[in-house]
């Protein structure tokens, strides 16, 4: 799976110069939609599941410092894949360099907007669960 | 009325050492529902009227600079209050000195989340549209 | 001259289930220097030139709704092009439809961050200004 | 010490109607802030000594939702204080129920902004250092 491509905006950065620290959270969501979208599970079909995968927790590393006129790659894996839920995980890299900037992990449930409770992601989209399970072996394999 | 008392968020700041022009805009709406409250009209009381203060309009001219250290008062005012719209206006400061940082202006219809609609504040909410009559004439008052 | 494409964020939208008003501010900003990098003024050239186009004022109009799962064309043209200052225009509409979003305005002066004051484009940088004139013309031409 | 009290911004919200998971690193920020200004080491003195507390890392676990309308407290503690680092830990509660609504964590070196690198807090400001001292020794405490 090929990386999603993030330049940074101005708005950004902070006074220290570089890219605001809060900021790699929100990222490493676009990369998390994008990755959904890529496996043909993009925004509507979403919301016509009902299933949101909703954020237990979230970490990020900082390794070196990403500044306005950088663009990124951001790099998902799916490092656990469980029947309630999941673990991803990030690497951030200078598209252009390949210097590693950041490594994120978030954890996450798969929520169901309309019973209002956690689900199986097995039952209840059998298809998309199966898309992340080959994902999870060709991410393991040597 | 007193103003909206604001600290500068450290992550407010961008790479020219100030406060991003766009934060201004979310400081504007900050002071409004600060004002809101005062006046009696929180969030719970604007949930269960339906009523939203939907935006029409937001513009901000900017005088001088913020910095992260540094703490703002933002004045509000009501400028026009229509049957079905109204004008607000605010005025940015420093807290210590008093200096100009910046004047904003924000347009609002009155948007009914049940009816989907604007509606007229003054046959929705008679007691609110008072309050803000009264305010426009103390404000215009010689 | 193309529009600029951007797709909405999950992390932009409010509790309204639309993206809030302030963010619209930012996709001015990055149709802005979207706009310088394409006309060859990207970020380096600018560091190197020591020009910042900072913003004096900025306005949005907000015409429709836009939805997470949206993208959005940001077309900006130079609207006045003065020795000092500059003001542009912005249209943002729907990328599939067409539909008009929202209409926004900035104003700028050319800041020179080594002299420490807003300066003359036309003398600091005399072939983007050049650019800009060529822009304006094409922009206002029958 | 004291909690740091913070009402939830409108704009923080996202359209699930809840805040967005990435507001509450910004969350953690303010916190540190508001602690070392209560421990007399605001803004001005940290730019006079040219320490910095960048940031290594960040995690934050959800417990529960945090909604427009709510205040929550946010109390920091010095989980471990390094000569080179530190670890700071959050916990966010709601400030009428005190139910828990998430925990954080962040790690930090003390970067000096004159030398380009990290430095010993103890060395470089000892008092400061002896205050984090006895904020562990108090946290400890059985």
């Amino acid at each position: 799976m090929t990386a999603y491509k993030r330049k940074v905006h101005y708005y950004e950065t902070d006074q220290m110069g570089v890219v605001h620290h809060a900021n790699y959270i929100r990222w490493l969501e676009e990369a998390r939609v994008d990755y959904l979208e890529r496996v043909g599970f993009g925004y509507e079909k979403a919301v016509a599941a009902c299933i949101d995968f909703a954020v237990l927790s979230v970490s990020c590393e900082y390794k070196s410092m990403v500044r306005f006129g950088d663009t990124v790659n951001i790099h998902m894996d799916i490092a656990e894949l469980g029947v309630l839920r999941m673990t991803l995980t990030y690497r951030i890299s200078d598209a252009e360099t390949g210097a590693l900037r950041a490594l994120g992990e978030s954890r996450h449930c798969y929520y169901h907007s309309g019973k209002k409770r956690p689900v199986s992601l097995k039952k209840e989209m059998p298809e998309l669960y199966e898309i992340f399970e080959s994902a999870v072996e060709s991410a393991g394999a040597p």
